[in-house]
């Protein structure tokens, strides 16, 4: 951490209330967390990471990643060989109650952890590796740098922790602008020291397809931006193995039957030609463009969408969930179309609505063949279609996104009252930035950091138990209509762990004045393991800042690039 | 520029209006441009530039520093020997009419110049040395790299080119959060591709002093967050000297007697202490806080300010102006202090106004018998304050900013019919940020770059002729509250480009959805040259981007922090 001067006010004459926050003080907040005011002192040469868990890479690859945590490159740590022997940390043991070494995270694997430090040792206990990494994390965050560059950390510590929700996700998107492969590992890691555990892809778009698919190499030939711009087999398992490692699920989303300009210029013939009048592929703009939709009348676009399915399941072959997308499928182009309307009449449907549908219906029938589970934006289950049970239902619409549509509270108590397993990413959308000096008459304060703490998922909820355990979590967005590697790291980081607390939390966590401090000193963390982290108080966080000569950023260890 | 698939549009069923642009399209526009269709072709290895200014730093530093712009490192480019002679680009000379080597730019130095290029020739002409500069920036961005990966110009082109205004700024904020030298640095070269040239240096506030006085060692060690967070007498002149090279002008500002806190850690004696009824030094926020603003009534003060702005003048020597702040002095915190109140009644003061009148003639006189010219912002003109005639006054409010303020365009209208010469930054507050997606019925636009973009320094201006001369120029801030390494520079780059291009081009120059497409085109220039500039639209730009093995952001020659 480093000697501080708090700068307790983003204006003179206003101070910032709250209570101001211990130098390792966890994010997001533990469930229980109980600490001494007397430190302890770790000498770097003399510390000890033991597990039970033996030859298990979760674990082994975890206690060499959090080496250079524990121990920052570039800043002195002074060897405290001064001090008493029983004022001297000297080990950590992980104790995984199951034995069992995991492949991949599950929706529903406990989550829990406790952290005790007595006497000189550390105990991190967990039910199974992915709450041993959860506990490893909380770890590495207690310890910090005095003002005498001693490594320490409170010389007696309880923490019994678990997550409030059991999904608590990320999307990036890659498809507006391209993400560079270190860019998103980044990400990831930022994700695990939030305790985010979802990585939503959304990796391709009306604007491009960089998912190079071996069955179908056309679609990055001609979809992705350029041949440098695609995630190749390999990028894609670097991913998929970089999250999996850290207890992270990789989702990915291939959205269908809109979305897809990009898909699109692989195969024109899928696209629906639109009409104006009565010429063919003539944009109406405001609308529709020129071509625009899947068009699912024709046989060939199921015939594709099996091989691609199938080919994605293999390459996600941990993950049961593929997100299919499905959402703003607007009728105008399909309605339009002389071919379309041919088939609603002989089919007795009567419009997109009926449309989407029979599509939606064929894709779900589809997955189910290939033995995947389904997630979906919101918009099929609006138009009333009959869902597999196991479908996990993405809520983004809300007032502050469209007009004319009911809150996100109330579309969670519907759909988790019907029992689907609902994720709500409606008020989560990252991208959506306002300036966060915030004047009132008696204060000046982050509005952007008040505003995303402040939602509540349960918030209107009216739903009965059973539904509220289907309320799975949460789900923060990077829509990349103006990101890329250049900002996307800042943009999100540490604005997204707001939601990150909310979503691990307890209810009872909710004093954001609180809250801005504990904040600050993660953005200093994540700033000393190399994650670009914006301010979002006044002040500073030491000689590890972007563009000083300690900075992590570009150090090899954090950053992927090299 | 490599080949580019152009997405042009945000959504797909709105398309984005305008022209265009060619991938040499320079930014700002220059005033008059005529460019043949056909082109011509460079060997890195046999093109020359000449100048007939021998031994001027200010022209041999920067024909060494385009190499690697001309030349992209990372980046190959195809040797065209397969070309007719009269197809290659032999050499370009600079020649400047004053064969000066001027040291320093002025605000009324020529910066006008013209670039020929004709048979394998090219001619930048200039009257000075910083017109040459400017022409070599146009220069450099009309080559580019063709699908063949050839580097390429027009064959012929004719460019007579002039700033609409002579004072084009950018103020940085150092003091909020320190921004360490070699991103400065990377400022000062973003503003030279953007044709910016005075930089503004905001470099204490009341969060922190990080400008180290040989006189007053105590502001850094009491005021600067930490040892590390400081300006050495080094590292100023490593600024100016970059900025100078560059032809940029490097204003400090040292701003009194308001936003002195961190001042006040190294002086508290200096400070006013403010009264809740007849206790002293205690705050009642939101009105004042414990101490607040430089004590009008105390020699010392006077005393301190001769001797510090004697170091100030001296260590930015070349440049007459220094910015004395002046603003935002709320007199709640004087008018409760009962020796201020004696002292206003024994001068025949009545109120805060007319301390803050005593106190700025006092530092304007001091200026003057010290050499110096000053820059303020508007406050104490509109408090009534006769300046002297030759002080800059910089017009930041407006009712954007401010309830109850008239518009910016009334007060350049008075300043400038008073006789002062004007500044506009009211509009140009680059720190303030939306979200950039803007739908309409009809379009998908970047809210973002078309707001600042129709913004014209002479809208509702009721001055005559002579006083639209002493409108000088405009300025963009990025003030620093939530600002720092992690992302100043995607921040403001290109968002402030829109500025740019309003303060150089002609009035006719407006037509922001043809611009949209040129600024996108040199976003990606910014990128090639190591500056994070953020996207602007969807799309790419090239295998050079952010996180790409090819990327320039940490190329040495572009990245000063290595």
């Amino acid at each position: 951490m480093l000697t501080m001067i708090v700068i307790d006010y983003i204006e003179a004459k206003f101070p910032l209330r709250g209570e101001p926050s211990a130098p390792n003080a966890p994010w997001p907040q533990p469930q229980y967390l109980n600490v001494s005011s007397d430190y302890i002192y770790i000498d770097p040469e003399f510390f000890i990471v033991y597990s039970n868990l033996k030859n298990c890479d979760i674990i082994d690859k975890a206690i060499e990643r959090y080496k250079p945590i524990f121990f920052p490159p570039k800043l002195s740590i002074q060897i405290p060989n001064i001090f008493h022997e029983d004022q001297i940390f000297l080990s950590v043991s992980i104790l995984v109650k199951s034995k069992k070494c995991h492949t991949y995270p599950q929706l529903h694997d406990d989550q829990s952890y406790s952290i005790t430090i007595e006497n000189s040792y550390g105990i991190i206990f967990a039910e199974n590796v992915w709450g041993a990494l959860n506990g490893l994390e909380t770890f590495s965050q207690l310890l910090f740098i005095n003002e005498n560059n001693y490594l320490v950390t409170n010389a007696s510590i309880y923490i019994h922790d678990w997550p409030r929700f059991p999904y608590r996700g990320i999307l990036l998107d890659t498809a507006r602008h391209f993400l560079p492969v270190p860019i998103i590992k980044q990400h990831l890691d930022a994700m695990v020291y939030n305790k985010f555990n979802v990585f939503h892809w959304h990796i391709t778009d009306d604007q491009s397809w960089p998912f190079v698919s071996q069955k179908f190499p056309q679609l990055t030939e001609k979809g992705a931006f350029s041949s440098d711009h695609v995630y190749t087999p390999d990028d894609v398992q670097d991913i998929i193995e970089h999250a999996r490692l850290r207890g992270i699920r990789t989702i990915p989303e291939f959205d269908t039957p809109g979305h897809v300009a990009a898909l699109g210029r692989a195969f024109p013939e899928f696209l629906t030609d639109c009409y104006n009048g009565s010429i063919a592929g003539q944009a109406i703009y405001g609308v529709h463009a020129e071509r625009e939709i899947l068009d699912p009348t024709k046989e060939e676009v199921y015939k594709f969408m099996n091989e691609f399915l199938k080919e994605v399941k293999n390459i996600f072959k941990y993950e049961s969930y593929i997100h299919l997308g499905m959402d703003e499928v607007y009728p105008a182009c399909w309605m339009s179309n002389p071919n379309i309307q041919n088939f609603l009449k002989e089919n007795n449907m009567s419009n997109g609505t009926d449309l989407m549908t029979y599509y939606s219906k064929e894709i779900l029938k589809l997955m189910k063949s290939i033995g995947g589970k389904s997630m979906v934006w919101q918009d099929i289950w609006d138009d009333g279609v009959k869902l597999p049970s196991d479908t996990v239902i993405e809520i983004w619409k809300d007032t502050s996104l469209l007009s004319n549509s009911p809150s996100w509270s109330y579309y969670l108590s519907k759909a988790t009252s019907e029992g689907y397993d609902a994720v709500l990413a409606a008020p989560f959308y990252l991208n959506m930035i306002s300036y966060g000096k915030y004047n009132t008459p008696e204060s000046v304060m982050n509005l952007e950091f008040f505003k995303w703490y402040n939602i509540d998922l349960f918030e209107n909820f009216t739903g009965d138990n059973i539904a509220r355990q289907r309320l799975i979590g949460g789900e923060a967005a990077l829509w990349a209509e103006f990101i890329d590697g250049t900002n996307s790291l800042s943009r999100l980081w540490p604005r997204v762990s707001a939601v990150a607390e909310r979503l691990w939390s307890s209810i009872y966590v909710n004093n954001p004045e609180d809250a801005q401090f504990r904040l600050d000193v993660h953005r200093c963390r994540m700033l000393r393991r190399g994650i670009p982290a914006a301010p979002i108080l006044n002040g500073y966080c030491g000689s590890y800042e972007v563009g000083m000569k300690h900075s992590m950023v570009n150090e090899p260890i954090f950053n992927y690039i090299n």
